[in-house]
C-alpha cells in the first residue's frame, strides 16, 4: 500500500469560505484599468453598465484580504467541490522520475473545467441585482458551458457569442449549452454593430476571444437589464478562482506536503491566477518560494513574447484598457489552433507578478502539447483538455529534469479540465494532421500595431 | 447549512477490498448456462477458450460470498473511486417532494460511467494470464471506452466492436477510443464470418449488441492469444460492479440512511446488479424490505415484455445459452432508440430475481426520459446519460408518488453517467425531432421466433 493516497478530497466542512484577493498583498500594485475616453482610472460607476455592481465592485478592491463566499454560492460548490487533489504515481513511473507530481483535478464538473468557480458567483450577483440575464463570450467553450449551467440554476438567460473556428471544430458544445437553455451565436456575428464592422474588415475570419468580447459587451449595454460577464482576465475571476488555489494548498498541508515547482496554464490566466494565489503569497511574504511557471501555446504567447502595454481587451475597443502582456487586440490566432488559451493579452495581476519576477513563462507547440495529453491519459486515465495539457507538458518537463538531476521536488500542476469536446483535435493529432504554428516576429508585429497609441505606452 | 452534506466521498481507506457475491446468498441459484451443443451445462474447461480462466471462475462461482480485489485492481479503483453519493436537495425542492433522493455518481472518471469497475479487473486478469489482447463489443461506448482506458493501462490490444447505429451517432466515440490505443470497428463488419452473415440477411440492419458479440468472440477464438471480455448480463459483471452497492450502503449508513427505494436502469444489468447487490442481500437475508426498481427503455422491453426462457447471449448463436428475460436474440431495438440499454436480454442473476418477486420493472418511453435528464441538468449541473436517465425518471416518479401521499421516502438510484457524448441525441430531443418507439406484440414475436427450440424452452 502507498502510504500518501492516489487522491485526496477535502471534506465539504473544509472547504474554503472566503476568497483569496492576491492584491492585497502585492507589495506594488497592477497599473489601474484606464476609461478609453478619458485614459483615467476606471471607477465603479465606469463599470456599472458593463458588470453587475458587486462584480464591479470586486474588480476594483485591492484592500480586503479576503472576501465571503455568499452562502447560495457555497451550496453550488458543494456540488461539484472541494475537488480533488491527485498524486500522478503512474506518471511519475513512466516518466522514472523521483519528483512527487500532484495534480488539482478541476474537470468533474458538467462544465468540463475550473469554469464553473466563477460562473456561479458571477451569475448569482447577477441575480441578486435583479437583471434577466447575461451575455458573454467563449472560446473552447468551457466558460459558455459552465456559465450556461450557472444561469439555468439560476433561472437566467445567457447569450454566449463563441469563437467562431471553435464553433465549428466543436460542434457539440453548442448543444450542451442548449440543454441548459443558453443561446449560442458563432462571433463574429451579425447580431451587433462590432461584429458586422469585424467581418466587414475581415471576412472569413475564424474570430477570435477579443472579438467575441466586443459583441457580448455590446450586447449586453445594448440588452437592457443585462450585464456582461467574462470568464478570465478580470481581477473578480482570479479572486473566485483562488478556491483553487487555497483549496491545494490545505489538502498539500494535509498530506505534509509543499510545492517547489507551481505550473498552469495561461490563457487569459483564470486558472493560473486562482491555482498559485496562495503560493504567491507565501513567496512575496517571503515565506516560501516555490517556483511558478506559466505555460502558454506557442501559436498564441503572450508572455513570453509580447508586450508589457495597456491594451483594450476586445478586438472591437470598447473596453476599458488594462495594462498587461499582449500580442495586441488585433492579434488573431491561427485557425489550426485547438482549444482554448488564444486570448492576445493576460490578466493584469499575472502580467503585474511576471513582469515582477515573481513568475517564469515557457511556451509549447500543439503537437507537443497533444504528446503530452496522450501520455497522460494512457498512464492516468483521464483524457485533458487541450488547454489543460500545455500545463501536463510543463509538468512533465520539470519531472524529466528532476530525472536528469535526481531531484525529488515536489510539483503541483492544474489540471484544469477535460477534453471530451475536443475529439476533433485529438482525431487531427492521432492521424497526423496537426500542424503547429509559431508567429513569425512579422506576424505578431501586426498585433502589436494594433495597440492604443496613447501616452501611457509611450516607449514600448 | 444543511446537516447532511451535498455529497460524501468514502477516503481510500474505507474502499471495500473484496467484491460482493450476490449469488452466494440466494436462496435460488440462477438456471447453469448451458452448452449451446451438448445443453449440459457449461464448465470451466467450455468457457476457456472464450474468457480468462480467472474470469471464467468467477462466472461460475456462487459458493463464495466475498471475492478479494486483486491490489493492481484496487491501485487503479483509486484512481477515481470511491465515487461520491449525492444528494439531490436541489431536484427534491424543484419536484416540491418530501422524499429525500440520494444518487451514487459513477461519471467521474473518463469512461463516464460505472463500466470502468468491470474493465478494469478483466483487463488485469488478461494481462495476468499472458494474453496480448481482449475483443469486445459496445454499445453507446461506454463499456469501450472503460475497456481502452483499461488496457492502456495494462499495454494489451484491445479489439472494439460498436453497434453501428451507435458507431454513427457518436462520431467521438471512435476518437475517444483510440486515443487510448484501441481499434474500432461498426458491427456488423465485413470483418468477421458472423458478420458477413448477419450482413448477408439484414443488408442495412444498423446492428445491435448480440451482432456485435458474436463478431468479438469470433475474433477472439480465432485471434490467438486473445479472449473475449463483455460489459455486462455475465455474472463476473455483476461481481466487479458490487463495488457500487457496497460503497452506497457504507456511505449511507455514514449518513445514518437506509435506502426504502433503490432504482437503477437496466440494459444488460451491469450497473442495476451492482447497486442493488448489498440490499437485495439484506432482503433476501429478511434484514430489511426495500423496494428495487428497474428501469428500462420501452423500445427494448426485456424484464416489462420478455420472456424468462434459454437463449443465446448473441445474434449469431455462437455463445452460451442462458435462462433470462430475452426478446430473442434475433431481436433488434429501432434505430431511432438513443443510447445504450438495447440489449434482447438481460442478466440472469436479475432474471432470476425478478422472476422471484424480488424486484419490480417499469419501462419509459424515451421522450419522457431525456425531459427528466435535462430537468435534472438544470437542478443538479450534471448532464446525464441517456441510460443513467432512466433511473432519473423512475426516481422522480416515485419521489412525485412521495408528494402524493406526503412520504418522506429515501430514494437512492444509480447515476451511471454523463451524456458528453450523447449531444446528437440531445439536439434531438430539444429540436423536437427525438421520437418514441414501443414494439408491437407482433414486432416483439418475431424476436420470440429466434428462441432457440430446445426442451428447456417447452412450454413457454
Amino acid at each position: 500500500m502507498t502510504k500518501i493516497p492516489h487522491k485526496l478530497y477535502l471534506t465539504e466542512d473544509q472547504m474554503p469560505q472566503k476568497w483569496f484577493n492576491l492584491r492585497s498583498v502585492m507589495k506594488e500594485q497592477p497599473d489601474p484599468m484606464l476609461h478609453p475616453g478619458t485614459l483615467q482610472p476606471v471607477t465603479e460607476a465606469d463599470l456599472a453598465p458593463i458588470f453587475c455592481e458587486e462584480l464591479a465592485k470586486q474588480e476594483l478592491d485591492c484592500t480586503h484580504e479576503y472576501i465571503d463566499i455568499p452562502e447560495p454560492v457555497l451550496d453550488i460548490y458543494k456540488m461539484y467541490r472541494p475537488s480533488p487533489i491527485i498524486r500522478a504515481y503512474d506518471l511519475e513511473k513512466a516518466l522514472g522520475t523521483p519528483a512527487k507530481i500532484y495534480y488539482k483535478y478541476e474537470g468533474n464538473n458538467t462544465s468540463g473545467s475550473h469554469k464553473l468557480n466563477s460562473a456561479v458567483p458571477q451569475a448569482y450577483y447577477a441575480k441578486m441585482q435583479g437583471l434577466s440575464g447575461v451575455t458573454t463570450e467563449t472560446g473552447a467553450g468551457q466558460w459558455g458551458t459552465a456559465l450556461s449551467v450557472a444561469c439555468a440554476y439560476f433561472d437566467l438567460s445567457c447569450d454566449v457569442y463563441m469563437v467562431k473556428c471553435s464553433y465549428e471544430q466543436k460542434p457539440f458544445r453548442k448543444a450542451m449549452m442548449n440543454v441548459f437553455g443558453a443561446n449560442v451565436t458563432p462571433s463574429p456575428s451579425m447580431l451587433t454593430e462590432v461584429g458586422r464592422k469585424i467581418l466587414a474588415e475581415n471576412p472569413g475570419t475564424t474570430g477570435s476571444l477579443g472579438c467575441a468580447i466586443s459583441e457580448a459587451v455590446e450586447a449586453a449595454v445594448t440588452g437592457g437589464d443585462k450585464r456582461y460577464v467574462l470568464g478570465s482576465v478580470l481581477n473578480q475571476v482570479l479572486l473566485h478562482q483562488s478556491i483553487i488555489g487555497l483549496e491545494c494548498k490545505q489538502a498539500m498541508e494535509q498530506l505534509g506536503e509543499y510545492p517547489d515547482i507551481v505550473v498552469g496554464c495561461a490563457g487569459g490566466g483564470s486558472n493560473l491566477g486562482g491555482l498559485i494565489a496562495p503560493f504567491v503569497a507565501d513567496k512575496i511574504k517571503g515565506l516560501k518560494n516555490p517556483r511558478i511557471v506559466a505555460v502558454e501555446p506557442a501559436s498564441c504567447p503572450s508572455l513570453t513574447r509580447g508586450k508589457y502595454a495597456y491594451d483594450f481587451c476586445d478586438t472591437g475597443k470598447v473596453t476599458p484598457l488594462a495594462r498587461m502582456y499582449t500580442l495586441g487586440s488585433g492579434f488573431i490566432p491561427a485557425p489550426n489552433h485547438a482549444g482554448g488559451l488564444r486570448y492576445h493579452g493576460m490578466s493584469p495581476v499575472l502580467s503585474k507578478l511576471y513582469h515582477d519576477g515573481y513568475m517564469e513563462a515557457v511556451s509549447y507547440q500543439q503537437t507537443q502539447v497533444f504528446e503530452a495529453a496522450v501520455f497522460f491519459a494512457k498512464h492516468e486515465t483521464i483524457l485533458p483538455a487541450p488547454e489543460s495539457s500545455h500545463a501536463i507538458k510543463g509538468a512533465i518537463d520539470e519531472a524529466l529534469k528532476c530525472k536528469e538531476t535526481g531531484e525529488a521536488k515536489t510539483i503541483l500542476f492544474g489540471l484544469t479540465g477535460t477534453g471530451y469536446f475536443d475529439m476533433t483535435a485529438y482525431e487531427n493529432y492521432l492521424s497526423g494532421k496537426m500542424t503547429d504554428y509559431v508567429p513569425t516576429d512579422a506576424d505578431l508585429q501586426k498585433g502589436f500595431d494594433s495597440l492604443p497609441d496613447i501616452p501611457q505606452n509611450k516607449g514600448i
